[in-house]
């Protein structure tokens, strides 16, 4: 009733090594070194499991340093090989004998948070903080990646008949890796799908069998550009892409609520100029529109994309608006979660089991969820609940462990009755 | 009739040493290696030439970065010890028999601009190009410096009867080094203040006796800060530092315009927020406000400061506003600068004088200037043109050296001048 | 199964006579005829039903020329003596033994909108359109008081045993009219309250048993002011109202969204200055804030107070921000339209019952249905619909006048049921 | 030297009847009543004054409605006649014989401003205040067209020789009077114009030779039209005029100062929408902007026009921009107010002369004045001062009647020295 050593072993290495959208190279080659240890039938690697179409890929310098990066880490050439250009991720199926095909989606990206480095932070206490400073695992993900090594030893032992894929998916931070992922057509004969998350304000021992309430969204960054002057000899001579840049802020946030639900707009990244005494000449702003639905996001979005232009040319500049992530709204299928949630009253540690919550947010196993559904299966996007110190996304966060064993045991148990009898 | 060879081994040697404001460590201990081969009176060297309230001194990384950049490039480490704190600049005196004081204030420093490196381009074809990358003497002070030590040698070889102080001033760029060198105790007694600048549009063969219409000017730097909230999950648990910060820019450029004369605003650098899905909690502006006159100026700062006091509130975000550099207006003594135009009439090379011509910008040298001139003494700013291939402030900027020898004999024969009848 | 002639009359002539908030002197004398000529036990007219405290009434100037206008019209000097002050309303009881006191309410205003004059829009065609040009029964409230009195026939024809009060409300268009008359004291003692309203989007033939999702609103006006000065000569001594205006207006519809759910915010009606050579003195904004909930309201209403009290001040200007009507949130009782769903179900003339569905948008009936709630009552607001050509608030709506008696059939039947047996 | 009773009594029965822009009948009617009584060689009535094309003509309505106010106060029925549709405004001609050709310009509307009513307000306490409640001689232009009466008798009365053309002008207050007066074909001949303002807050007794700095202006009027919605139930199907509106005012303002000279710009009068809870359909901005010079009007006026129709389109709204009255900026010739200041050192009653000074604002007498000067002739802008209790454009603004006297003899006298010698 504890987590294996080796399994502990593993998250804490991968929270020492956090690595962003794209580049989640040490991460990758490491994983393939903990599945080549079992009997796999099959191990999919980086553009064996992603559409080629990718949003927000950085480029080769900025590829390649994080690459010089896994090596000095220790991460396997060969694998590292099979990774160029960013086609991190991976995919590992267990076939065992006749029965449905399960899968299971977990994500392995980190953030460019700096982490907390405070006796109180336990990863600083016991030696495992980030050693890639400015990035930290602060939304559970190794966790997920450790769970979903778990799972496999779960499902080796047990009596599951049929196929498990199990779904290591990178930039889900960025919302980039869930589209390539649902494409890359290892989903396609999936009738189940388990995604999981640690946390979201559920303490150890709370399991939400069915998450709903995804946000859609789209990211996106506009760049301005007019054309810079001296600010005290020739003010007119310049094109201001901040004066752009910020009627576009101060229009964005005041599109209109909608009567059909929730929306969301925010500009969170936003910057222009070079000099006090210089008319700037560029600007830009990464930002975000969501909706509790795909059309209400699309709703956000046709309006965004009209400010952002009006905004530019109101000041004589021109602006480019390029898209970034994006996922759409999703559900939870009741009758999948149903089978979550009566495997989890049942397992130990559980003290609470909730049908639903609302996530708030957006995630881009949607994009999976809906893959599956679109194909007759179901879906069910899974919270085990973790005691987390600092909130998600912020330098104090870390994960109670005991929720890995909690994790595993509620996934394998659910898979094994999937196998069992349908739904 | 042509710039004496070391000269122009000196400017294209300070050419490929730019140095931003503050961090002229190498300049001013090649400038020491100059001056100790002529036989000067007097020396002073950084804290021994500026009064000690100075804006905008970078911290101690920053500076010990420049230190040790100097270091490698050669500079004295006798001299750079004296330097500590980044109090660059210094002042040359001599002596040489009864008379007035005449004063000589040149530039030194450089910009954060990466000089272009095409053929086209004269330093980067003869190879003094920056060494310094991402900084570019893009104003000519190397070219000041140079004639700085050019007067000297001028005035070693007349008959002046005076004293002759040369100024050289670090931190002009960032109009920050006018004022504690004003104050530094070496103007008091100057009767006569020459204030040089090259270009200005000018071409080669023109020179402009007395420049005018410098506008007064104060920078800030605001610190907008908020809280940060998950801009899907709780957007209303966040104060949007960006939004405030938004606000403030479409205010600031809305300041009424004034009767009294031409008045100017630039927010010339913006930042904020952290990621797209974050509310932001910082964001900043670095701004400017100036005016003909420096009551204008003034006017222009209180509504500034009101517009980024309430534009923090009217978002529930703080705002800190830090003041920057700043020069007042100020203007050429007619008288003065009768005696630059008559000399420049007569100077080889020299085939057109303007009386006066309106600067349009910006210079802290209306500090020195305005302190001789608030002692009974008298000043001028003398533009000696250049044919620039580039703009001020561009990366193709470039001067003629034949300038350099130009500006030479102008204030050589005007200090003579000055030393045999009082203005 | 028809409306009686007299009630057809009647609700043409008060259509002919549209009077907007707080200036139903002709309705009111109009309805006082009425009632008069049936067997009540009471009849409160104007201050008898009105707490003190209202909001939005408007000078006596505007009063008066709205009591001439009744005069001409035929109202009685008796009854419009009563109402000085503009204390319009009133409210009829009739005692039928023991049983619950059961109160219902309808509206009485009309607004500020022309009506259609076109051969297609009945009214017109059929010579009741109105004779108060500039305004309108536009939103079915003369159809409401006539379902008022018809009501009162109804239950004087049944054996309804108990006490039935009519609630003839002024002023819900500006939600001005509900807190007064929830707070006049005549509400105290009822134990099921039913409101009505017609319309909503319903086609004739179906009925809302207990309509849900009021917002809760707040109105304002934000009254700026500054200085005004010639635009031309000297715009620096203007303080710029309209400037101040503006900014406000960008910054109210860019309060952040809340996780809470729904809110709505709008500058409805603004304006300022006074010709195009004067910087503006003056600019107001009339606007409001809504809310899902009551706190949600309360959420925007701090956050709008905050932005108009910084524009203000941004732009050197005063603002005084008055409120103007309001009204909570609210909630139809299950167990009172479970009555009226089982009643409408039985009513001829009705293909279709709704259990509930939302209002999205306000009603100060919320105040009313509060009142009793808080004092162990139960409530519904009840939605019998009608074939409207144009829509609400729109110069070609029209009532399907088949409507009025489906309305009081289902309001006397389920009056009678309560008399019957409590809920 | 005091005014003549007949003038006296004509300045103030026009201040009695003050009429705007186009609506100058009555004012007309009366100055030919008063001409008829003169010799004169010539006299033109409206349209044979004004070229074809004219600005802010109000419509036929308003015409009738100020035409009937004209006749009821008692103007000539003939003369109204022959100023339909609001051709206002005449000329005076004068022969004395072979010499040059002087024209005089002085205008004659009023301001839609209410007049003082107080004892301390002279035109109150001595009964002739304004007749046309709403509006008022707030500028002294009943001054200006008595003066030009006053100057034709001077004339008569005097030695000159050559001709003398008094153009009494319409719509100044509008700047729309001038261009079509310029154009109209009487000013082609002349070689001297004299055009005439009093105050400008100089005291009685001062005179102002040749008034220059005339700004260049334009007026606009933007009128925003997109859809209105329930703001509380759709907003989303909202088009919002207001936040167009209002985009466009705070950009307006924060178009770029220019190095050339200077700039303005005014959002004067503004307004949209209609009632709390609907999504304005419709708002408006009157404005303007102005130049040092017309080009620098017309860069202000470009960006103004960007800023308008970006701004709608920003909100999904239409605009549609309309121009107003309109001026370029012009200058006084020195020549010309060299004589006119010899003869107001000897006029009695005059203590200062000033050779120039600034006007600050705009006047559409510079179309005349230019004319004049593209054809060879000179001109210049008088400024004869009087002590004026409240600003110009304020409720108590009043002229000294001495002025009046003054002007009549400075320019009567500068008149016959014009016809004695050639400047």
């Amino acid at each position: 009733m504890s987590v294996a050593d080796d399994l502990l072993d593993l998250r804490r290495d991968l929270h020492r090594h956090p690595e962003p959208a794209w580049r989640e190279f040490y991460t990758t080659a490491r994983l393939v070194d903990e599945l080549e240890k079992r009997p796999l039938d099959a191990l999919y690697v980086g553009p064996e499991v992603l559409a080629d179409e990718r949003r927000g890929v950085p480029d080769e310098d900025e590829l390649d340093a994080w690459l010089a990066r896994a090596r000095d880490a220790g991460a396997r050439e060969d694998v590292l090989d099979r990774l160029t250009g960013g086609y991190t991720g991976l995919v590992a199926v267990l076939e065992q004998g006749p029965g449905p095909t399960v899968g299971v989606r977990v994500d392995i990206d980190a953030l460019p948070i700096t982490e907390a480095d405070d006796p109180s932070h336990r990863p600083a206490a016991d030696g495992f903080r980030s050693e890639n400073e400015g990035f930290m695992h602060a939304c559970g993900h190794d966790a997920h990646a450790t769970v979903g090594i778990g799972v496999i030893d779960a499902i080796l032992e047990s009596d599951f008949s049929g196929t498990l894929k199990v779904f290591f998916q990178p930039s889900e931070e960025t919302v980039s890796g869930g589209e390539p992922m649902a494409k890359g057509g290892h989903l396609d004969d999936v009738d189940y799908l388990l995604a999981l998350h640690v946390g979201l304000d559920h303490p150890t021992g709370e399991v939400v069998a069915g998450v709903d309430g995804f946000l859609a969204v789209r990211h996106f960054r506009a760049e301005f550009s007019g054309a810079s002057a001296h600010a005290g000899g020739h003010p007119e001579r310049g094109r201001n892409a901040v004066q752009a840049m910020a009627a576009a802020i101060q229009n964005l946030y005041s599109i209109p609520r909608n009567h059909d639900g929730a929306t969301r707009v925010n500009a969170g990244l936003v910057g222009g100029g070079t000099a006090s005494n210089i008319v700037p000449e560029e600007a830009f702003i990464e930002g975000e529109v969501r909706g509790e639905t795909t059309d209400l996001m699309e709703y956000m979005d046709d309006h965004a994309q009209r400010i952002l232009r009006t905004a530019a040319d109101m000041h004589d500049c021109e602006v480019s608006v390029t898209g970034g992530g994006r996922a759409p709204s999703g559900e939870s299928d009741d009758e999948l979660a149903a089978v979550v949630g009566a495997v989890a009253e049942a397992t130990p540690g559980v003290d609470s089991v909730l049908d639903t919550d609302s996530l708030g947010g957006s995630e881009d196993a949607t994009y999976l969820m809906r893959h599956v559904q679109e194909r007759g299966g179901l879906a069910s996007f899974v919270c085990i609940g973790t005691d987390h110190p600092g909130g998600h996304h912020t330098p104090t966060f870390d994960v109670d462990e005991e929720t890995i064993r909690i994790a595993i045991d509620v996934f394998g148990e659910t898979i094994e009755r999937l196998g069992r009898e349908a739904v």
